[in-house]
């Protein structure tokens, strides 16, 4: 998506140990018009998909799927990172690694917000390693609902969760898919 | 506003220890549709009010802080729930009390997002012992900017968040007051 790779060129800041800061528009400050653009972007792709709920985790997920979803008229659901692992029986709980914080949390879904019948969309704002959304799927596949798909803000191409999850089946739209990056140097993006 | 103090009543659940689930429609699985008309609603109390930033706090404030966001055109950033003491300088900070979770947790937001020209209206989904709120004054206080007002959705009027911080001035607009709840008893919403 044109406008999105315009907008990480124009105000994304790559940091050594390939970090990647867009809090400016895309998690830590929100540009709604950007995410209203981006949730066309996912309806158009994922047209003729059937969706019935959408579903993200918390924190900066929750933003682009609130506007998504307005594209698709379904509800949004988010995980939840959970402190304990005291998940009573009424939640579909996992775990997610976490290599950015060196650390493992739980994340929590009550089971009440994902039916067996369900066609769900998983929407992130990164995918790079492929822990978190491994983790939502892995709660989708525990209430017996089918993954439509993923829909991702940012795929960072150079490490291996897109590959590794797109090898499982999972379909997955990245709006903009980084290819490399490197402090002071130009982005590149796939197929640009 | 009649829509979601209907909606409380119907899908809320109240349990013993004040505490009021809505996590069907409000703070787990998220009603856009319901949002959206939350959001025209706080358009309306503060028509005229010159908003030119939102902010709210993770996780459960950003839906629809995003979704009110597209009644008033300006973007919308949230504070960060921060681990560490350890913020840099370069963020605002301030401490947070739960007295749902009993501990005290720091928020942040990058000072490069509140700027002292700002006139910031806060959202979030609850106001009980007024914590949160609190912490969120207090974040675009160091920053400078004025505070234009906080709209909430669900207040816990029988708590004192909503009476002090009107008394430091704070306008405050909450979509549903609740003057009292009661496990198996009907919700009595003020002004109703």
């Amino acid at each position: 998506m044109q406008l999105l790779k315009d907008r990480i060129r124009k105000d994304g800041i790559v940091l050594p140990g390939n970090i990647l800061k867009v809090g400016s528009f895309l998690n830590h400050q929100m540009d709604i018009g950007l995410f209203n653009e981006m949730g066309r972007e996912f309806a158009r792709r994922f047209a003729g998909v059937p969706v019935t709920r959408i579903v993200t985790i918390e924190a900066s997920g929750i933003g682009i799927a609130c506007i998504a979803s307005q594209y698709f008229s379904v509800p949004v659901v988010f995980a939840k990172k959970s402190k304990s692992k005291n998940i009573s029986g009424e939640a579909f709980a996992t775990s997610v690694k976490s290599y950015t914080h060196n650390t493992t949390y739980d994340v929590m879904i009550s089971k009440e917000f994902i039916r067996k019948t369900d066609s769900v969309l998983i929407i992130d704002d990164f995918l790079a390693n492929g822990c978190a959304l491994e983790g939502l799927v892995d709660l989708v596949g525990q209430s017996g609902a089918r993954v439509a798909g993923a829909g991702i803000a940012i795929e960072k191409g150079f490490q291996d969760g897109g590959s590794r999850l797109r090898a499982k089946g999972i379909r997955i739209e990245s709006l903009a898919i980084i290819d490399s990056m490197e402090a002071g140097k130009d982005i590149v993006f796939r197929d640009s």
